[in-house]
């Protein structure tokens, strides 16, 4: 992916036609096409598209010019481009939060992270490690508060998303719906097998012989939003529910690292409470 | 795997001294122990054991002579030699039917087919062009009728165990125990998700990133006996439901076929309705 | 995929425009683009792309029509539409055979396959099975003539392209020459390893841990034609070298019919030796 | 595995009752087999075995003890108990170091670590955030004295073994024959492919579509000790050389930590230029 290109993502109902309005567009204004992928429910149905293009203008000059073809359509879309700016929240697991920090450090993903937030002290050494201001908001019993202190900070810094790296409150319906589809989770388990509390247990008691994790937007209804990845690995006899937990993180790692790559690329359309994942 | 070679499954508390009894026995039964796997849940629980042995004596004898020391450690305990003797049960499904047949055929699974039955004419041709008998069972609203013809037919035939090869047809608690975990199944769903009908349809519908499949002993509370096998394919947004079917047959055939294979080289415990499944 | 879909393959140096020009085209000719796919090694280097259109015109007359924007671009480009017609070569192995018919069969691969040609009696069975003409040409120490022979067949049949599905016979260059990136071949080792005969015995004596299979277009340099598609399975201590050809025919079969079925849908692109495997 | 428990590494000419005597041998000195693994090439040909034993000597008494029957079957034995003593040795890559020391943290790998090792000063800062000493011995064109000091630095710290965690000097015959099967190294590609340099740039240009890595024993022939742990990763044509590189480093932290794992918990035996690994 090009670092410097801007990527633009439609949704609307299929048509004969879209491609080429769009790609005139571009040429029009002096764009090129670096890659393009679409997805079609069939005519009459749904249609989503994902360009990356080079081209001159900003984005805010390109939505307003985009404005008709949009309109013609009946296009939901979005122009982006530039670096994504990402909170990470944490508690006191910090399997999550190493593995992103080392993925935004070795260019696998290539985002800004000007704040870590958590409702612990424990990893501020961590985060000052990397050089990344960390923020300590503890809950105190007045989860509403520490939300909205949480808020101040993310609106101070420009944040676009957040990525929560087993953060381990609950957070509030009025904070998720705040920012609709720019929280990414990590259930610990292959959702939607073992929801809530001690999934590796569950799966243990099951005698699975796969166990898995889970990233997905945050909603309202916990552990209920679109999932953007799964993976999983075996286990045998020989695992306890000790080793499931460890074996369980490394997939944790995997699949929050890769939601998050692809929403910093703006890979992802959500619709019907599922996702459309760009390749 | 030596295919001459005797297997010894064991069950006991944990406690000092078994291996050391054991392997006095078979040395003193002019034995040779080719391979040996054990697991422990820690003294004072249980202790599980899968040798494979070169020993001059017959199964029959070797278990008499055994008694002593099984008593000693209250032991569960079978030997077995030989090829075991497996039946397939199908309906209009050929995918798992070929892979298994082909399978044996190749040497993949060692293990001798005497029968096919189905409730459906259908797979007759598949049956004898690999020249193994195919008994049409129909149902016709008797189901008890029908299974009392199964295992009539199965004591004929001196069958050790039943593959359930996408059998659509319930069967009965009867029938099932008369099978104890000596039949598998192929479920085409990753359990516990997706229980029952449609499962391909379901995670479509959740949106799931993996589809899996799950063979597993039949009990009498369906979809819920001892998980043997399970495995995932990876799915993304180009694919529909019906790819989905086409994509889960793959990984039915191989769970289903890992399945039987680890049966018919007695390599699974079932305890507290878990499987040990040695490697 | 769409089964009526029509399909546009296109290479040429990247410019600015194709894009535009090419959906402008399908537009005019009251076509839909249903799926595109494009690759760009960047501006005045090299552009891939790969259409499905849904569109009323034959293909012939699409080729016509749309000569005037190939020239402008100084495209390489083919439309094709329909199944395509593939006719297998085998000797005796038939594990590559039986999956292929199958999964043509069950839907996973829609191609024709109007024969199955042989230097070896054996298979023929096989094809019977399947409803497929099986053709016996021994090779006779005259390759020369039974090359000439085949070649005759594959004319009268109009056929497209050829899966080898383990033919263990050397193909003539001229041979090969004859169907440039149309022979589809699977090798059993994960190439550039191990090349040659016995490379599951080579692997084994190298100690890997992991061994593979390669499809690849077949060309004169025996072993080094552009790889499609390639897989492994890890092996360990426990395998022989049996094992391991037994666990490589699953490789082999699974890397062979992804690289058939890429091909039959139109979605592989050969540049300087290499292939572009569209997903 | 135990953290408590004293492992057994066996090699001898198979032959009957060896395991009689071993377990004879262990229940007379009041121990509990907890996991046994053994691997026979057959009769006269090679026994090799790994046991987990819960006993309450130490090593070395066992190991005087034990030579009797040692003497009997021409065995070659270790015993050992407690955590290994690693140094680390790096040079400017930072990926495989943190993987090492999360997963040493976060108690997926056993083992203590004195000293990291390097020829740059550039990840003192990485050591120093886990507590761990950073020594700097530059090579200032005189390998011999760099390599003397290291040997000086690991034998006052009474270091077990060694894991190159990319560590960017081709060390001398002697430094390696002074810790035979005792340092770990990690090859950035699948090894027999691709030797030496470059290797992802060499995969790349040969259009593979499948990248690796190797974790293996170093000895003196570089690229060509005993292999411990390989694993790969699927690319395609969107990935450039870069990204092949950073997918690379995937796989080259997770062969590593399994064959530094392997080695902690005495898994590991060297036979012939090829590892038998239990698992």
């Amino acid at each position: 992916m090009s670092q410097t290109s801007t990527k633009l993502l439609i949704s609307c109902p299929d048509q004969k036609g879209i491609v080429f309005e769009v790609s005139k567009f571009i040429s029009e204004n002096n764009g090129n096409i670096i890659d393009s992928q679409q997805h079609s429910l069939g005519l009459d149905s749904k249609f989503f598209m994902r360009l990356e293009i080079d081209i001159p203008l900003p984005t805010k000059e390109l939505a307003q010019k985009f404005k008709a073809i949009a309109d013609k359509f009946s296009m939901d879309y979005k122009f982006s481009s530039g670096k994504k700016r990402m909170a990470i929240l944490v508690s006191k697991y910090d399997h999550c939060l190493y593995d992103i920090l080392l993925k935004q450090k070795h260019g696998n993903i290539n985002v800004e992270i000007p704040i870590i937030i958590s409702n612990h002290p424990d990893l501020a050494d961590v985060a000052k490690s990397f050089g990344i201001e960390y923020k300590h908001l503890p809950v105190n019993g007045d989860k509403a508060s520490q939300e909205a202190e949480i808020i101040k900070n993310l609106d101070n810094l420009d944040i676009d998303f957040i990525a929560m790296a087993r953060y381990m409150q609950i957070l509030s319906g009025d904070f998720v719906n705040h920012y609709p589809h720019r929280i990414i989770n990590v259930h610990h388990s292959f959702l939607p097998s073992f929801k809530g509390a001690n999934p590796y247990k569950q799966a243990y008691q099951k005698g699975v012989k796969i166990i898995g994790a889970t990233a997905h937007y945050a909603t309202e209804d916990l552990d209920m939003g679109p999932i953007i990845s799964q993976d999983i690995s075996a286990v045998n006899y020989k695992h306890s529910v000790d080793d499931y937990v460890l074996i369980g993180r490394d997939i944790e790692e995997l699949v929050f690292a890769r939601a998050i790559k692809a929403h910093t690329e703006d890979k992802i359309i959500v619709h019907q409470g599922k996702t459309i994942v760009f390749s």
